[in-house]
């Protein structure tokens, strides 16, 4: 890997005048101020300079220490207060002419549109990058973020890229599963929900609501009051800049449902909408999209993001430490893969998120108590059969990066469960995960503590729609075939509307 | 007002055969077949009509009753019928040479661009509308819903337009508000909340998401339990579809979030917007707008349009009616005007919404055991200085529609409250309302009642920051000047984060 830059740095005067100096100082900078920070001998290098009237070109090369753009500054810094001193000759600017970036590579770019990339060569096992960047660019890493971009896309599209992380924690016991049909199409024929009239959306009756709030019950009784969760509201419309300070603005494009506003509330800027709408019965969506403004971000997607915004900028109390909150405010919603799906794949769905905030211990002990309820409800209560499994975190996931975190506590737990109707092969389906986060979200929104240790989090959703495709799955639509303990909870069938 | 039409029936041979009996029909058609089911001379008129050799043109007029589009099919039934059996000639097809409808009006319209609608004129206090329409547009009344449009304009905007219906039912006994602060400011001051990062979204903190808390559970024990409501999960997503059916389609384009899918899944497809944050950090919002699909409908507005896709198209027994149901599952957003609000006035709202469905009678029986339910709670209860106004009915306001239902029975209650922070004479807030809908849903998505008998609905919404808003205005923040009920139902403050 090599970085090129041929850079111009303008002078204030003609430079002749302190050209010794300027020579004594690109002569020393390869074993000075270009090498400081790196390995010995892996600074960057000058490959040739020379004078102009009112100039300083620079050529030089660099491997992935000190790299061109940063080398050229520290020059620049060099230069300035020597002759500035010396013969009052000031820098003016770097005018970058020529910058690439050469990577070894076995294919070319799919995508070749990326941002102060002028062109994108494939040659002879390389991949050679010419940039277009001004200073404010060399300044602001653009360099080192398209190195990164680059880097991520030959891992990620590579024979040798990693593949979806997956490490079985535990198993439960082998069980005998008896009904084997699929949940979805006998609440259907009972009339339990119907479709929505959005894609893998529901409206639901009373008896797969009074099976979620039982659920929803369960999660009271036996994790949030136990385990000291506060209740919070976590807004619902999420901004760009939430998905910027999460991460998620790296990667959730494909699958988000995306807002935009009214450009506005004018009604005489409505009324040819209104007009063709009155006349026709059809809505003129043609003139809407002309009409709305762009898009301010989407729908929840995930649920944690926007309760940052509670703590972003604060340093929080010992005293308050650590932080137990949920929410189970709203809807979320995901662009999943088209065709028919039943209650475990959806659009819109309803959850309790659980968020956990404080230092390193008390983050991974928090986690490790949530795992033990978790295991008596779906053991004792839900009498699952399921799994656990080490995967590659969610946040890592949802911005496109596979792998696992490297620390090894950091990351993902699945939890997942076989669904019978696909048959003794078919799939487990993930309906729950607990994730031990580090320190991405009090980086990503800025949150301190007052000891000033370094603040982790923790998140976990509960899926009611997962927990009832799970649970259905396994054991019926019959109350009187549910563990003793939910019928006990369930309290029986509510009236349902009789359709003739 | 005067609808004029000329127009060409193709016929499949030369009408000169048929001549003689052509003018029988003519002659005896005002009298008879363009009279029909109007007042007596008040049917449509032929002005004249000429046969040439492969058509019979006709020169209509007519005012509102038996319109020229419909004299001219009810023409081409009789043509076709006489000139089929006796002269074996067809009538192909109506042609509209010039269709024209004549309003008298104070002044022009704004918006020309109605679809169908060739050019306005105004001149000689009347507008005069030339149509472009063909057979199959006449067929399905295109010229009656522009006629109506045009009307439903000339009233809106007029100096004689209806004003916003207002008319006192009940107002509360006087009470001395000592707490005369804006209560959000106060709340922002305490860390209660805390602004989200989009206009008119609050993040609610363990003591507002509380108070919510205890009003829900308010309704829940006052209201859902002794009435006997079923929850259900509507749909939080709304399609067009559902916004036709229930006639919010006419008009809320100025105030609702538009939704609109990614285009697709490909992660290809989406490699140059992820490319493009990640090099620059900044989402590329002029990007997006080409990769995303037209908007599919909005983000939750009014809550209960959804639920109706449950009973949509069925015949409800007579046993399960009424059906009392209700739903609390997330959040409604509105365009709000511009400007900072508290949190009296939001773009994200938490509402619980209670639907009924039955019989007008049991509509009616329903509705006034709501309002005493709402009496008790806000009398006894929440101990609110409070009024109630019959007003113009939501759906109407929401359908851009002034005045009250004429049966006056349909229609809105809201109930409001004074702010005491707005000044003695300042804002009364709508906090509650309860409609009866009359027959409006059930009609709209094609529900019956098995007794044949015509079904009605009601809907109330309970918007938990309007309740929090009227609340804490009248009493303020200190739970030891709440009422003593309300102190007992809220159990204290919960623990707070502090920030430092």
């Amino acid at each position: 890997m090599e970085f090129y830059l041929k850079a111009s740095l303008k002078t204030s005067a003609d430079p002749a005048a302190g050209r010794e100096e300027i020579a004594k100082i690109m002569a020393e900078a390869e074993k000075g101020i270009l090498e400081k920070g790196a390995p010995v001998g892996e600074g960057a290098k000058i490959k040739s300079w020379e004078l102009g009237d009112s100039w300083i070109d620079v050529e030089l090369t660099s491997g992935r220490y000190v790299r061109v753009h940063d080398a050229v500054m520290r020059l620049k810094k060099a230069l300035a207060e020597n002759l500035g001193k010396s013969q009052k000759i000031g820098i003016r600017g770097i005018e970058a002419e020529t910058f690439t970036i050469t990577v070894p590579s076995d294919r070319d770019l799919k995508n070749k549109k990326i941002p102060y990339v002028k062109s994108v060569e494939f040659k002879d096992g390389q991949l050679i990058l010419t940039l277009e960047v001004g200073e404010a660019e060399m300044r602001n890493q653009v360099p080192d973020r398209i190195l990164t971009l680059i880097e991520d896309k030959l891992e990620q599209g590579g024979y040798g890229a990693k593949a979806e992380h997956w490490n079985l924690l535990w198993e439960s016991g082998d069980k005998e599963l008896l009904y084997t049909n699929d949940p979805t199409e006998d609440m259907l024929k009972k009339g339990w929900l119907k479709r929505g009239s959005s894609r893998g959306q529901w409206i639901h009756g009373s008896v797969t609501t009074r099976l979620f709030r039982m659920f929803e019950q369960i999660v009271f009784d036996e994790i949030l009051k136990p385990l000291g969760y506060d209740e919070m509201i976590f807004p619902k419309m999420v901004m760009w800049d939430v998905w910027k300070h999460s991460g998620h603005a790296k990667g959730i494009y494909p699958e988000i449902y995306y807002v935009c506003p009214p450009k506005t509330r004018d009604p005489e800027y409505w009324e040819d909408v209104i007009d063709y709408y009155k006349v026709t019965h059809e809505v003129p969506v043609e003139m809407l999209k002309d009409k709305i403004g762009d898009p301010i971000g989407g729908m929840c997607y995930a649920q944690c993001p926007p309760a940052w915004g509670f703590f972003q900028g604060e340093t929080i109390a010992t005293e308050s430490l650590p932080i137990l909150i949920f929410d189970r405010s709203g809807t979320s919603h995901r662009y999943e893969s088209g065709g028919i799906h039943g209650i475990e794949r959806v659009d819109e769905f309803h959850r309790i998120e659980l968020v956990w905030l404080g230092t390193k211990e008390q983050v991974v002990e928090i986690t490790q108590k949530l795992h033990e309820r978790y295991m008596h409800i779906f053991n004792d209560l839900l009498d699952l059969k399921w799994r656990k499994a080490w995967v590659t975190p969610w946040f890592m996931a949802q911005e496109g990066i596979a792998g696992i975190a490297a620390d090894e506590v950091t990351g993902t737990t699945d939890y997942e469960a076989p669904l019978p109707y696909r048959g003794p092969e078919g799939e487990w389906l993930e309906f729950q995960n607990v994730s031990i986060n580090g320190d991405k979200y009090p980086n990503g929104f800025n949150v301190k503590s007052q000891s000033g240790e370094k603040l982790w989090s923790g998140c976990s959703g509960v899926g009611l729609e997962r927990w009832t495709a799970v649970f259905l799955a396994q054991h019926g639509l019959d109350p009187e075939k549910w563990p003793p303990e939910i019928q006990k909870r369930f309290g029986g069938m509510p009236k349902q509307v009789k359709f003739l």
